[in-house]
């Protein structure tokens, strides 16, 4: 069969696959939002079967055959083709390394993990997670050994969510960042005490109906599309794609309209991203998105980038005013304080823009010390605390705010914690760039100019899909590689400006 | 293998197959219920890809292998194994005598004749479906002869929808039902006049969200669990089971209460059997409902037998009183008007319970003359109107409001029409057998004491499964094998009650 009808018949069954993954996903999405509290357990067996059924086909012998036989004639493929085979190769021999026995081993240790984690975690008691923990890092060190025994087991984790980067990178990149949020740590503490705003402005009362059109609204007025997309309510607010309809989640406060707005912004981040994507590549690598780090640098950047900034609230104040009857005497100043509020604080998903990275790289450091035998997992919570200590000043006093907070590493996700970071400095280098490009962002904020970044948005990083590695196409995009430089300057600013109210 | 061994592994196989099919139910209540207009084409593409999946496992020869292993051994099997080997061999043996060819050819056909169908109803144009209506009535000729070339085509298309039935039964039963059906329309238009009540208690104003609460609140009273089911809205009101979770949905009209109420109480019907089949036999023949017939038994009993009885009012008016401020100067007696309302009419999913099975019957006999060739598709309009002015004695002036207005036909389904008079049936009957085990069922309703007509109906009817076929279920449920009279009397004491108001 010609090269050209082998990469068909490759699209072809990528599209097949992507079709199963969005039932999947609905199945998944559904289980989050609608589905009755009687029908999970059923729900599970469903997604178990059809999880089952398209890993069969994903691993079928006729498709190991077709991807091989393009990656071996890999250069006579035009360029975009070729990003296709290469990255649906590179997905493939991960996963046919792995035996079928140590994928089902390592898939019920981590449902078995979470659910333990949930007990651990609500009786304060790590001694219950601690035997499955180890368990846990014990089996994701064979699955790095059975993927590359060659390569670090760190690095080979992290390119399950981040492919292309490596422990190294990273630790050279979080040693400068910490280096330079430490002193803003120093600073805010010193101004914690000197402060003369309250940071409540957004708090009263905020009829839920209201928020929910209002958070529809700014949805909208970001560029999402609610043609190919919905906004609804989740425990854990998160954004599933099911094919080409992209659904957010969210969820509100009555008396604080933070807790919602900024869960919005941040998902909208990411579904802007799905919607963004090259609809001509669906389902193609070319057409997915490149990394969770890339991910989260968009979710960041609308979250923290634009929804923190002066322009984002002297557009969006009006329509706040106008729909919240306890905002009417709000003053501007008061609100830009109330959504950039900074202190250092225990809990990682509640921490401001200024301390997050701190909590993650502590996070980075603890499961590279796991994996590598460096630590061990009974001595998790001490160094937790230690850790706490030296870097935020604060410490828990109990495991629940401290070494359980997370469900990360009872779900075998080891490696996950630093996209989070590399999504803020992918953000704030994306923010200067796009800047440059398009001139002072605050005043396009300020006139709702919301889809001009957008655009440049899609153009240098939603539209590129997999056809980079992630640091490459931030390098591209920008013009330099990634650095934590423009994320301090911008968290410099922030700082400036929390002393200076 | 030993028959025991054999049999589990049909049941394990049956329950993969059943999550299967709840993912693909989930994809289809999603497009009606919540699914964004610009997604509509790609969940075509998921479902098309997971009912082609599934219909492969379904048709897979080692699957096949089993079934006729297991029926080979029918008598060795205890009764209710030997149930679900029965009922899983019947419907294998339809499939698979049909090929790839003839199945996608159907297929597409019926996908087509329902876009067609959309267009030539809204332009009021038979000629534009006509060509089409004939190649599926051809080819549904073709289907029925490869699944049984020595029975009638009819009836074998027939126990796609109602296994066991056959034209000569319905064909018996019809005549009697039309013959005691006419002098009671006759009578109807005598009573039109005469009239003293208006039936317009339950037209105002009702907030579409008191609506909600209170449609929730009525099928939760009859039984409903929600803890294993939902009530959403979709324009077409349908109850899907999506594994072991029930969804209704329904619609409302924010000026006549009946719109939005009568449709759930219908689809209450639904989900009540679907909820109270065997739980332990989830996923198996003896798990499944029986027929569309006896599906259709339980709404119209629900709607219909419960829903407009003056003891349902009784009980339920306070409620609607309170929640609703139009309502509070209604009689009782208007609101029993009001929802007995009945009068000859062109649509038949808008016609009264008395005159409903006309359209019912009409429909019959025009699919059969169909299959038969003695009707071509060209003289279809002008023999629908001879029926309705024969039967009903009303004639529309336009095919919108004739022979176009259903999309079964375009769909492909014939031989489905007759499970919704069958449901009717069937309704009565089982009303009428309820009454005799527990006595007067109106004290009852007028007391609330929905479960204990619920108990019965999951004693004698859901618990059943598809243990026996429809006429012997009815049979042995009431002891008098399905016939008209007791719909006829029924109907009877409701034109009685008309003439007296």
């Amino acid at each position: 069969m010609p090269l050209q009808n082998l990469y068909e018949k490759l699209i072809a069954t990528l599209h097949f696959h992507a079709d199963l993954a969005a039932a999947l996903h609905l199945l998944e999405w559904d289980q989050e939002t609608f589905l009755p509290a009687g029908a999970l357990e059923s729900r599970a067996r469903q997604i178990g079967a059809l999880a089952g059924l398209l890993h069969e086909q994903q691993t079928a012998p006729a498709f190991l055959d077709l991807v091989d036989r393009l990656a071996s004639d890999l250069p006579q493929l035009e360029p975009g083709a070729a990003v296709d085979v290469r990255e649906t190769k590179w997905r493939l021999d991960r996963e046919r390394r792995l035996d079928a026995a140590l994928v089902r081993e390592r898939s019920a240790l981590h449902a078995e993990g979470r659910g333990v984690w949930v007990i651990a975690r609500r009786d304060n008691d790590f001694a219950a997670l601690a035997p499955l923990l180890a368990r846990i890092v014990e089996t994701e060190r064979r699955v790095a050994a059975a993927i590359d025994p060659e390569r670090d087991a760190y690095d080979v984790l992290l390119e399950e969510y981040e492919p292309g980067a490596s422990a190294a990178m990273l630790h050279g990149l979080f040693t400068s960042l910490r280096d330079g949020l430490l002193p803003l740590v120093e600073r805010l503490r010193g101004r914690l005490a000197a402060r003369r705003l309250p940071a409540t402005a957004l708090c009263g009362a905020f009829a839920l109906d209201a928020q929910r059109t209002f958070n529809r609204l700014v949805a909208e007025r970001l560029g999402f599309d609610f043609q190919r997309g919905r906004l609804d309510e989740a425990v854990h607010p998160f954004t599933m794609t099911i094919g080409t309809d992209v659904r957010l989640t969210t969820r509100y406060d009555a008396h604080d309209l933070r807790y919602g707005l900024y869960a919005t912004l941040h998902e909208a981040g990411h579904g802007l991203y799905e919607q963004g994507l090259d609809a001509s590549a669906w389902g193609t690598p070319r057409g997915t998105a490149c990394s969770l780090g890339v991910h989260e640098s968009q979710s960041r950047l609308w979250e923290n980038q634009v929804g923190r900034s002066e322009g984002f609230w002297r557009h969006l104040l009006p329509a706040a005013r106008a729909t919240f009857p306890d905002l009417r005497d709000a003053s501007f100043e008061s609100i830009v304080v109330a959504v950039n509020d900074a202190r250092p604080s225990l809990i990682r998903t509640e921490a401001d823009e200024i301390t997050y990275n701190l909590h993650i790289i502590m996070r980075f450091e603890l499961e590279r010390a796991l994996l590598r035998g460096d630590l061990g997992v009974n001595d998790l919570p001490h160094a937790w605390r230690e850790c706490m200590q030296r870097t935020l000043g604060v410490v828990p006093d109990n495991d629940r705010d401290g070494v359980l907070q997370d469900v990360h590493w009872a779900g075998g996700a080891l490696g996950y914690f630093p996209t989070y970071a590399l999504g803020s400095l992918f953000a704030a280098q994306l923010m200067s760039a796009a800047e440059a490009a398009l001139g002072p962002l605050d005043s396009l904020l300020a006139a709702g100019d919301f889809p001009v970044l957008l655009g440049w948005l899609r153009d240098h990083v939603h539209r590129c899909g997999q056809t980079y590695r992630s640091f490459d196409l931030v390098t591209a995009a920008t013009g330099t590689p990634p650095s934590p430089d423009l994320l301090l300057r911008h968290l410099e600013h922030k700082i400036a400006f929390l002393e200076s109210v």
